[in-house]
């Protein structure tokens, strides 16, 4: 799952000009996007079990932050 | 710059769809969203570091990669 569906590069390219990056290349972003991606998964996985945990079947923003402390 | 020009919330949805949970908050999509834009600025600062070390002045993907290890 790294279609462009999910993270677009575009919106990466935004996150690095807005850091001041002025030259970035295609791989960059793609490799951006893979980390991010990656990333994004493994908070998710957390969270779900802490949902789970807390006696919820709906993944709450609270799940989520508990999940990115790490 | 939470903006919704940069990860879009449908793409985290996507995700999260993706590692099979059924129900999402929308604060779940929120809090995903900041906690990427934010490990994404951490990992773009790292890599602008190394770019400049290699003597380089543009992002490339080897310098995300290294960046996102840690």
């Amino acid at each position: 799952m790294t279609s462009q569906r999910l993270i677009p590069l575009a919106a990466l390219e935004t996150l690095m000009k807005s850091a001041g990056i002025e030259r970035v290349s295609e791989s960059a972003k793609v490799a951006l996007k893979k980390a991010l991606e990656e990333r994004a998964r493994k908070i998710i996985t957390r969270a779900a079990v802490f949902s789970q945990h807390a006696g919820r079947k709906t993944l709450k923003g609270e799940d989520i932050e508990l999940a990115a402390k790490e």
